[in-house]
């Protein structure tokens, strides 16, 4: 293999397969990033056997072949490394790889190529394609509801499902539930699968570009893969039942109340500082005509009580809520107002953007005595 | 008590004061911070035994008392509070203190204030008067050589030398050595103290001035107080005997180079990517006519090599350097050419800037086999 090619554009590369390496693995070559050089292009892949990503960049084929590089010094050396060109080359035995630019010369040890699990890239029948800017909405709106318990996996994956002309996006961890939806042009069929919330995080990331693109996933049974520009990124899909979420979905609100996000967020943000119990940081809302009432209270440390102005329509209640729940959602409605709606103290509250009625959030009142 | 005062004058105070709070303690009263107020003044305290901090601010005092609060929540409180004036106020047993501002309003729990052990401040004629753009640069220049190694407390601080004219702040960890002088404009005695590094660092932060102010250095047996403007910094003095840093520092020097230090610090960067040997990075240096050969060599992973160009007078010969010593120097002297002063592989090699010869570092080579 000799290669050359713009460091730019290499360490843009390396930036996003890198996160597909193993990180902790007993299979080495895991933690490697696999170069492929042939006809005028370089594909670079990583796999951790979960997620699979791939990126295929231009670059100056002199002699084509095929490397695998430690996933953490590669990219190291291709940042700090000097000038715009990069060489990239083989020693005649292969394990050692020739990495060099201006007066700098590094030689890298190389892991066997042919050992490396490549990615079986699919392209299915079962498809759709999205908007990068849609779809990046639909994961940053749910995503971050996913559960990172380990031991239930299921709520470890956003559900995506189609239903003739709609398409949700759905995550909970069961304390707090996201659902954002999207009407589709043209009847979809139907499609009910759990993605690992990872992955949904790395493609919303990766979705970074200044003009408009599509992106196309792909299913199989027991695969997705979302395909764009030079970038193909697969996974499993989390095997199970995801539960029947518009059964969560509660009705018959008796009171409702409006805000701004963000004057939201930063009271809670200050009340939660003196609301810890244990782990959770529980803050008491105390929702009245023209004026809601935060507080918290900490009994090693103190008490923090706010008031902000509110539109409430409804009987007075108070309801406790994890802290951090309440956050994760203001911190994405950013600036704008948001509409609470509300039963009882213990009932589930849903809560809504003003600027964005497919999108509703569920969140579960604390017991507190 | 009872006071008012300026949001942004209150954090910056605890900003400062806090670094002196104990983190790990079994005397619980050490993490707190102890206001006093009286007559249009607060004054900020923070000890963990070793150091002491004091600030005075001017606050509107209407009714003077005393309080310690956690030195963690209430700076994360006045840092997260809404609006510029802050109220804070004591309950009438003064176990609470009352935070307030806007429509926000905190209580936290005071530690008994008269079991707070409040720094007993001490004016001596031992005293020395430094401009704060002076005294920074010396502990700029020197500390980061320090130990960290806290089973030999020498080391861990730097030695503060006054010989008639001239005062020499030096610092070691027994590998490297910095020294940097200052020409006294008035004879100023004999003195000798080790201070405390992270004392110096410290005190180096809180030197952030726009305005230039002089700094009054007192000292007694077995302490030591920097004084300027409102704050007051005082801490032990580390016991023993500094060892004679004159007689370490080499002389009949064989051969020197110069160049650029920010050039070498980025190649010493790269090449110890591949220069890891257990902790350290050790980077081998070959001095030649015109040019020097940086390389590095890992045994688990590859190898590096640069070359840079460089101005060298003598035999040519290699030395190889902690990689880190080295670059904490190169850092320090940011885009000034620097000289090698050399004799042989394993003499001590030593370092200076060109803009600055009252500087001096010296670093011991490694032997490698």
């Amino acid at each position: 293999m000799r290669i050359r090619c713009e460091k730019d554009q290499l360490l843009s590369a390396l930036q996003v397969v890198q996160k597909a390496t193993a990180t902790k693995t007993t299979l080495p070559i895991l933690t490697g990033i696999y170069l492929s050089a042939e006809a005028g292009k370089l594909e670079l892949q990583a796999t951790d056997y979960e997620m699979g990503i791939s990126i295929v960049i231009p670059v100056d084929v002199v002699e084509s072949g095929k490397a695998v590089l430690s996933g953490k010094i590669f990219p190291d050396i291709i940042r700090k490394i000097p000038g715009k060109l990069i060489e990239i080359s083989s020693s005649s035995n292969h394990s050692m790889i020739n990495i060099a630019a201006e007066k700098a010369e590094f030689k890298v040890l190389s892991f066997p190529a042919e050992e490396f699990p490549t990615i079986k890239k699919f392209e299915s029948t079962n498809q759709m394609v999205l908007k990068d800017d849609v779809l990046k909405e639909m994961i940053r709106k749910t995503v971050f509801a996913c559960s990172t318990d380990e031991s239930r996996p299921l709520f470890t994956g956003a559900l995506l499902e189609m239903t003739d002309q709609e398409l949700a996006m759905v995550a909970t961890n069961t304390h707090r539930l996201a659902v954002k939806k999207l009407s589709l042009q043209i009847p979809g069929g139907t499609l009910k699968m759990i993605i690992p919330g990872k992955l949904l995080s790395e493609v919303a990331k990766v979705l970074n570009y200044e003009h408009p693109i599509d992106v196309c996933v792909y299913w199989l049974k027991n695969q997705v893969a979302f395909s764009f520009e030079n970038i193909y990124i697969m996974s499993r899909i989390i095997e199970g039942q995801f539960p029947d979420y518009k059964k969560v979905i509660p009705h018959d609100f008796l009171a409702e109340c409006s805000l701004a996000a963000d004057v939201l967020y930063e009271a809670v943000e200050r009340v939660s500082l003196l609301a810890k119990d244990g782990e959770y940081s529980i803050i008491k809302i105390r929702f009245n005509q023209s004026v809601i009432e935060l507080s918290g209270n900490n009994p090693d440390a103190g008490s923090a009580m706010e008031n902000l102005d509110a539109v409430f329509i409804g009987d007075p209640l108070e309801i406790a809520f994890n802290a951090k729940y309440l956050m994760d959602f203001l911190r994405v409605a950013g600036t704008n107002q948001i509409k609470f709606h509300l039963k009882s103290s213990l009932s589930p509250v849903m809560v809504e953007m003003s600027d964005d009625n497919s999108y509703t959030y569920i969140l579960t009142p604390i017991r507190t005595n």
